[in-house]
């Protein structure tokens, strides 16, 4: 199409590679950086460098890091007896939002998925069963999602780590808070009445 | 949040500037350019250099150009005498699309509106008006938007080009192709209704 120049329209197949972002949303994203003052597109610029340069992974925990360490690890606040295992950083991210827990992390990144090819040697579970020998942990609470390659993985970790004699728990299902019982599924709605608690 | 590295929120906060994305959107989009290769980063990074750096307004269209004139208004094969008018540039593209319009275009950068205190002086209406003196042209097509600005900006339109003695025509509106006309709204109805066309 002649009528978009052409450092534009390689603006927005760029931009159309992004997760969610189609070629209309891209043409939006490319004519909004277009129009910017030149210190927005040079921000952007400097933030997208920063990141590949800076961002690593905490040695121990796998998490993001901008060194050897992340600020979790290295918190002398936080509790070290107690770790949380998730897939991704991510999911620390989502979990530090609510300001509840105050232990550390560790990082699987990934989760079983026999479908993917994904099996038990690509996540870091050897170097997580090597801290739980290593370090003295009172509990370990796992925190994978609840789908199926979740709930294999938290099979698959309960039996790893279940010789080790360390506390293994796993986080609560249930309704989500704020949400009416008649629209829930068969499947949440069963995991509730399971876990159902004593007042 | 001492869970993601300051360099990340950094990004976060740079895209959650872009229209229509969120905090959650841009966090995804931060991630994805993370765990992206080093290239795709790369490759963006330029995109956006590029298009801040060679992208202009043509000098007698105001559309996107990257010289002087855009490769419209250079097209020798262009009907000249045939000129479209339209708010930005992107509406440009979208006829371009098309494939059914030959002539030319002229952006008038903007619609008329009053709530936002833009006046006929901040649009290119004067040189429109100059254009439509000094060359030879047959018909002036108003392809403004069919709100109220639009609305305002093509009446104003024609009134100020009607005494130069150039046909001016606007685009129709009507029922949008492939749809029902159960759930057309009542403007657009009566719009489709009065203009109506013998077979």
């Amino acid at each position: 199409m002649s009528a978009i120049p052409k450092s534009l329209s390689r603006l927005i197949e760029s931009l159309a590679r992004l997760p969610g972002v189609g070629s209309k949303t891209a043409e939006r994203l490319a004519f909004y950086i277009l129009r910017s003052p030149k210190e927005y597109a040079d921000s952007l610029i400097r933030a997208i460098m920063d990141v590949k340069k800076t961002i690593t992974f905490c040695k121990s925990c796998n998490s993001l890091s901008e060194g050897d360490l992340c600020d979790i690890c290295s918190d002398p606040k936080r509790e070290k007896s107690l770790i949380c295992i998730v897939e991704n950083p991510n999911d620390i991210i989502a979990i530090e939002k609510t300001g509840q827990y105050n232990g550390r992390y560790f990082c699987l990144m990934g989760a079983l998925s026999p479908l993917d090819s994904i099996g038990p040697e690509d996540l870091k579970i050897d170097s997580l069963s090597d801290l739980l020998k290593r370090e003295k942990i009172k509990e370990a609470i796992i925190a994978t999602d609840s789908d199926q390659e979740g709930d294999m993985t938290a099979l698959y970790l309960s039996r790893v780590l279940g010789p080790l004699g360390v506390k293994l728990t796993r986080i609560a299902f249930g309704i989500p808070v704020g949400s009416n019982i008649e629209y829930a599924d068969r499947a949440t709605l069963t995991k509730a009445f399971e876990g159902r608690r004593q007042f």
